[in-house]
C-alpha cells in the first residue's frame, strides 16, 4: 500500500455521501472510490446476517481497487460489519462511523443523557449504545429508530411541516416527555441521511440539545489513521470515482442533494458485487 | 400441473399480502406459497434490468415449487418482469397486478380522468398509463409517485396527521389544482403498499372519487385462469406457506398488518434465491 492509493468508502447508497463530503473537505488531496449498493439498499431494515454479507461483498470489491483504507460509511453497515470486514480485507485499515459518532456525541455531552436516533438495525444491534457506554460509564442512552427519516431525506422533504411533523413523532417521547435532569442534552444521528434533516430535527429537539453526527469525527478518525501508517497523501488534486449497484440516474440525481454538487449520471460506473 | 398444485404469489417484501389476502377470500380451497424477496426490498427505486433479474429468481424459485399459476403481485416488477417471468416459466400462467388494476380503473371511471399513484419506477415505466388507454381510448390519465407511501404503511403510520399531510403533499396535486371536468374521478392505488393507507388517501382526494386497487380484480382473474385451464383445486381447505430472503421477524411483525392476522416468525421460511 502507497500513500497515493485512494481511500474506500462504501455506503448502502447514497446517505454515506454526507460522510464522504466531510472526508473529502478534511483530506483535499486524498482520491476516492465510493461505493454505493443501490441494488440492495436500504440494509437498515436487514437482518444483520444480510447486512454483514452485504458489506463483504462491497468491501471485497473495494480491496480490489487497491484502497489503503476503507470507511464504511453506513451507521447500520458499521454496526453489524465492522469486525467481519475488518478480518476479511486484513492489511487494510477499517473505520466504522459507529466508534466516531459515540466519540463525537460523548464530547458534546455535559450531562452525559444521550439520545440516539437511528435506522432499526443500528438501534436493535445496541452498537451505538454499547460504544458511548464504554467511552463514558456514566452516560445514559436511549436509542429509538426513526426509518422514515430515510424515505423523507431520499426523497428531499428536508423541510417544513412534513419534516416537522415527523420529527416530532420520533423526538417528542426522547424530549418533549422528560424534563430537568432526565433530557438528553445531546443526540446522536446515527444514520447518514438524518444530517439532511439536521434543520427540522433541531428545531424539535430545541435549543440546549446538541446535534452531532459521525461526519467530522470520522474524517478526523481517518486523517490520523493515514498520518499514523504515513499513507496519507502528499501533494496531490484529489478526486472522485462513483460506482453503484443499480440505477447511475438515480444516484446521480438523489446523491447530489446529499453531496451538494451537481453529479453527472455518466459519472457513475455500474458494478456488480457477486 | 394438476388442480391440487398451490398458486405462487410474490412481492418484493409484504405489500403483496394485500393482494394475497384478496385470493384468498376469492379462492379459499387454493393452496399458496408466497415469496417476499425481503433482503433486497424495495423494488421501486430500482432499475427496470434489476427489478426484472430479481423477478426472474424470485418466478424461478417458486417455479421449483411446482405452482400452477403465478402471481406477480408487485407493481414495480409486473410492470417490467411481466414479459420476461411468462417467457422463463412458459408452461406456468402468469399473472400480473397492472392489467387487473387498471381495468379496475377503467370500470370504475365515468368521466375516464384517472390519477395513477405508485412507486417511482412503475410511474418511470408507464405500465399504468398503456394499460389504461389500451382499454379505453378516451382516458385521460396523469400519473405521480408516491414513494414514501411505502415507508410510511411499512411503519403503520397509516392514519393521523402524518399520513395525511403526506396524502396532501401527493394528492394535491392532482385533485386540488384540478377543477371540473379535468379533476380525475378516480385513483389507482398503483403499489401494494397503499390500501393500507387507503383512509388516509381517500380522505383527501375528497368524496366523488373513486378508490381502486389492484387486489379484487387480480384475485378474479386468477380464479378465471385457473376454471379456463380445469385447473381450480375442487375441494381442499386451501393453506399459506411463506418464504421470504430475509428477516423472517421483521416480515411476521410488518406482515401482520398487511394480511391482518397473526403471523408467527417461525412460519416464515428462509430462502435464497441466487
Amino acid at each position: 500500500m502507497t500513500p497515493d492509493a485512494p481511500i474506500g468508502v462504501f455506503d448502502s447508497g447514497v446517505g454515506g455521501l454526507t460522510v464522504l463530503k466531510a472526508l473529502a473537505a478534511q483530506l483535499p488531496q486524498e482520491r476516492f472510490v465510493y461505493l454505493g449498493d443501490t441494488a440492495r439498499l436500504p440494509y437498515g431494515t436487514k437482518s444483520p446476517e444480510t447486512v454483514q454479507r452485504y458489506a463483504l461483498q462491497a468491501a471485497r470489491t473495494l480491496a480490489r481497487h487497491d484502497v489503503k483504507c476503507l470507511v464504511i460509511a453506513c451507521n447500520t453497515a458499521s454496526a453489524v460489519g465492522l469486525g467481519a470486514v475488518s478480518e476479511a480485507v486484513r492489511d487494510v485499515p477499517v473505520i466504522g462511523v459507529i466508534e466516531p459518532g459515540a466519540q463525537a456525541a460523548c464530547a458534546a455531552s455535559r450531562s452525559g443523557h444521550i439520545a440516539v436516533i437511528a435506522t432499526e438495525g443500528t438501534v436493535r444491534g445496541g452498537a451505538y449504545q454499547e460504544a458511548i457506554v464504554r467511552r463514558r460509564g456514566d452516560a445514559r442512552v436511549r436509542a429509538v429508530p426513526a426509518p422514515l427519516f430515510v424515505a423523507l431525506a431520499e426523497e428531499g422533504l428536508c423541510r417544513g411541516p412534513i419534516a416537522e411533523s415527523l420529527a416530532h413523532h420520533y423526538l417528542d417521547p426522547l424530549f418533549a416527555a422528560s424534563a430537568g435532569a432526565s433530557r438528553p442534552d445531546t443526540l446522536v444521528l446515527g444514520c447518514t441521511h438524518f444530517p439532511m434533516l439536521a434543520e427540522a430535527i433541531g428545531l424539535v429537539a430545541g435549543p440546549g440539545v446538541s446535534i452531532v453526527d459521525s461526519a467530522q469525527t470520522t474524517a478526523r478518525c481517518v486523517r490520523q489513521t493515514l498520518e499514523a501508517r504515513d499513507l496519507a497523501a502528499g501533494a496531490g488534486a484529489g478526486g472522485l470515482r462513483l460506482l453503484a449497484t443499480d440505477a447511475p440516474e438515480r444516484f446521480a440525481r438523489v446523491g447530489a442533494r446529499f453531496l451538494e454538487r451537481p453529479i453527472d449520471p455518466r459519472e457513475v460506473e455500474l458494478v456488480d458485487l457477486l
